[in-house]
């Protein structure tokens, strides 16, 4: 397997994970809940995995390509950190479902900065970042619509969803945009 | 406009900008409650923005114009990162008003620390911080001794404000202090 | 006194004073209880903070002498920043004390592998932290076991102790690994 095919199995799997666990964290806090009655997973209905690791994957597969300049390069080290870091502001989302609306928000808000940041703090990452803030709320807005899943009474401010949520995609779509080559370039 | 005068009205921007996403945390979760009525911005009476950001911005400046030796070059990024920081700890602060004070303090105290070991943990950079962690619960028992504005009955322990408060001014005082420099070197 | 010995000393030293104010929070927070009326410092029993040095002072000397490879060099600056770090994890836990176990495992786990991931990612630092993993909740299941301490009602769920505690070791074990070098090289 080439290094390029191997940076984009580690992309899906890191992605399939931090869904998998941090949604089973949504449920167990009540932040979420799913309605239809399908196989799942863990916690999580059996597609949500695969509908957080496809785009994902897609993302930073995009931004290998396009080849956007860095202003840092990153290692297999700092993407499993890029990762566990989206993984930990996922959680703590779950910690907030009691917290006053603008507390959670800006709290999400400074640490997606920070992560976005840290990572890679070049307008590429930032456009990967905006991108994801407006495109994976707009994509949970459709599912809350279809009525698959919901969120809890305290958390579904923005329109079904919760306030916080362009917040954990902003730094998911930063992360995302150079996961593909911090993995293929192996070690730093 | 000069790099030297864009770095100074980008510090005192952010600074205004932590302090009043900050104290709307601080307004909401009822850790900080305003007694008179002023004129207000966002969740905040009208001066305490610019009370937070002017003296950051002359930190940031005696910063600059005493050259103090750095452990580590710092550019725009880790300028943005290092306010992003900030922020979030002074959101946290706003989760923590029902815990020990013991537990709100230890916690508080550490990230401080590690805030500024990754900033910069030069002997400058510390003094700055434990000015600030000084100066700037200091002036807050000001404010709360004319009555402008008080703390909560569960976080009030340190004459009057919050026992974690000097925590908060070390990290703020240790980024303030390489700031105006991180804005001014550009990238890195 | 020698480089070498001197920071042994202030590994000694750095573990004594995070255990110290690590307990001191899951004291506070009824995360944890101590069930024999011992002399105290804070709020531990006299033992606690010394059966915490001396092993991550023997792991710190280990790490050092076996000079495995590291990813990255790490000064005092960055070794104070770990400490720092593991202290925050440890309060962090102790305000976890009413979430679902899901994500009081989630987020304690994704924040290790950051710290591990940060502080070193390398095989040798995995290796001892997946030890350290191990051996620590299996210390504290014998001190529970002869009856000198106990975890609260809410956090006992891994055989008596915290389903967390594998994850503030595993953090804790990675820091360890490289600190007596961290401190022994001086400056970055």
């Amino acid at each position: 397997m080439t290094s390029n095919r191997r940076a984009g199995v580690a992309v899906f799997a890191g992605a399939f994970l931090v869904a998998l666990a941090g949604d089973a964290c949504h449920v167990a806090s009540g932040t979420t809940r799913y309605l239809w009655d399908l196989p799942e997973v863990w916690d999580s209905a059996l597609w949500f995995p695969f509908a957080v690791a496809a785009p994902v994957t897609a993302v930073a597969w995009l931004g290998r390509r396009l080849d956007l300049p860095r202003s840092r390069p990153r290692g297999v080290g700092d993407g499993l950190a890029g990762l566990a870091l989206v993984l930990a502001l996922y959680a703590l989302t779950a910690t907030l479902v009691d917290q006053p609306t603008t507390v959670s928000v800006v709290l999400c808000a400074a640490l997606a900065v920070a992560v976005w940041a840290w990572w890679d703090p070049s307008p590429a990452s930032l456009a990967f970042a905006l991108g994801a803030a407006v495109a994976g709320p707009a994509a949970e807005l459709g599912i809350v619509a279809v009525g698959a899943a919901e969120y809890g009474p305290r958390v579904d401010g923005l329109f079904g969803v919760a306030p916080w949520l362009p917040c954990l995609y902003f730094a998911a779509g930063a992360v995302a945009s150079g996961l593909w080559r911090a993995f293929e370039d192996g070690g730093r």
